[in-house]
């Protein structure tokens, strides 16, 4: 018996030419994969294959009873994978170096108060911190922590391991929500970062929370020259 | 019969915790679902649905075959997409403009064949445009699109229609590249973008393939206080 059954790309670019035509147009909900599979003479697992690529790159919605759906307004998806800053300074083949800058117990201004999305009335540890590749300077952070679901950071020695690391491998989250944009370097951080005020910097904001309670936020300054990269 | 199982939330967790504990570290290949449901006395589904939000918050990997990981290196996992930039504007509430500045044929410089990963010996089409909201500059793009897999853009009103949105609808990838960094205007930049030059921009730069053939590179440098925000 001769195998003439589709691969899984040719089912992907059979589906995608079923939306291109306007076969299934925008917000159009798909047939279900086994009547797919039927139709095209192939495995449901190969359909499978298919709609989970369509879907990874932005142009249909699997819903988990729903079926499948067109977008109605179709995406280029990325995903962005961020190492605990040790180990990406470590990957990059330099040394890791981590300079404390201070630490100290503040009710969180209202800008941050505003990132967590609540008014937030007892201090948070605020922690500053440089981490270095070779010994330049590489990503600053200035990083709030919620005392209520960390109590344990109080006794840990920051001049140590940072609170980066700690908070990655010690407090799992179930909601993180996370921004890139470029801030002109002003002279404070210019002088930490050792560049020149002005400077276009890459910020990364990460904020995270367990249910409703706040975890953490940071605002990482990158070092000029930093470049986010996408997993593919 | 009264229902003690466990909630996915609970199996997580406790996964997590064996994790924390050391009980299986980073590396380690972790027990099957169906064995750890045994443990837990809960369904395999729970377990699944456990296993899957510790994949997606990059602390264990999950492999078609070979079972579930604990990571080596664990990452903050964020997926970003990127829309169509006219619903983008016109999701903010404001008006969509369009403004195309250029569309010439031209062999790639070295820096634009370095980001497809090939020489490349005949010309593209370089399409530079402008898109507005409400008639302020948002993003400036720059873009190359081959010839070979998108020979119909040579017969499309690029004045009418975007390449974004005309690539987006017509041509699937099966790679994508994305690159997130800052950059200070120059003043050709800042001129176009109604700002002064110096100022900190982030730049986005996106580039795809179908197979090994390359479809398109944007270089998007968005307007001063444009921030990326990841789904959550």
């Amino acid at each position: 018996m001769s195998d003439t059954r589709l691969g899984w790309k040719d089912v992907r670019d059979r589906i995608h030419r079923m939306i291109l035509t306007g076969r299934y147009g925008p917000g159009d909900k798909l047939p279900r994969d086994a009547d797919i599979a039927e139709e095209l003479n192939c495995a449901r697992s190969t359909v499978q294959r298919a709609m989970q690529d369509l879907s990874d790159s932005g142009l249909v919605e699997r819903r988990r009873k729903g079926g499948t759906r067109v977008r109605p307004d179709p995406v280029t998806r990325a995903t962005f994978d961020i190492s605990i800053t040790r180990h990406e300074v470590e990957q990059t083949g330099a040394a890791y170096g981590y300079q404390l800058i201070g630490a100290t117990q503040e009710v969180p201004p209202r800008g941050v108060q505003a990132v967590f999305g609540q008014k937030i009335a007892q201090p948070m540890l605020r922690v500053q911190a440089l981490h270095l590749a070779d010994a330049r300077p590489y990503i600053l952070e200035d990083r709030w922590i919620c005392l209520q679901t960390s109590p344990e950071i109080l006794s840990l020695d920051l001049t140590g391991i940072s609170a980066n690391e700690w908070l990655v491998l010690n407090k799992p989250y179930d909601r993180l929500d996370m921004r890139f944009y470029a801030e002109n370097a002003d002279p404070a951080r210019a002088g930490l970062l050792g560049t020149a005020p002005g400077e276009a910097l890459l910020v990364i904001e990460r904020t995270t929370w367990i249910g409703d309670a706040p975890i953490t936020t940071v605002k990482a300054s990158t070092a000029p020259g930093y470049r986010l990269r996408s997993q593919s």
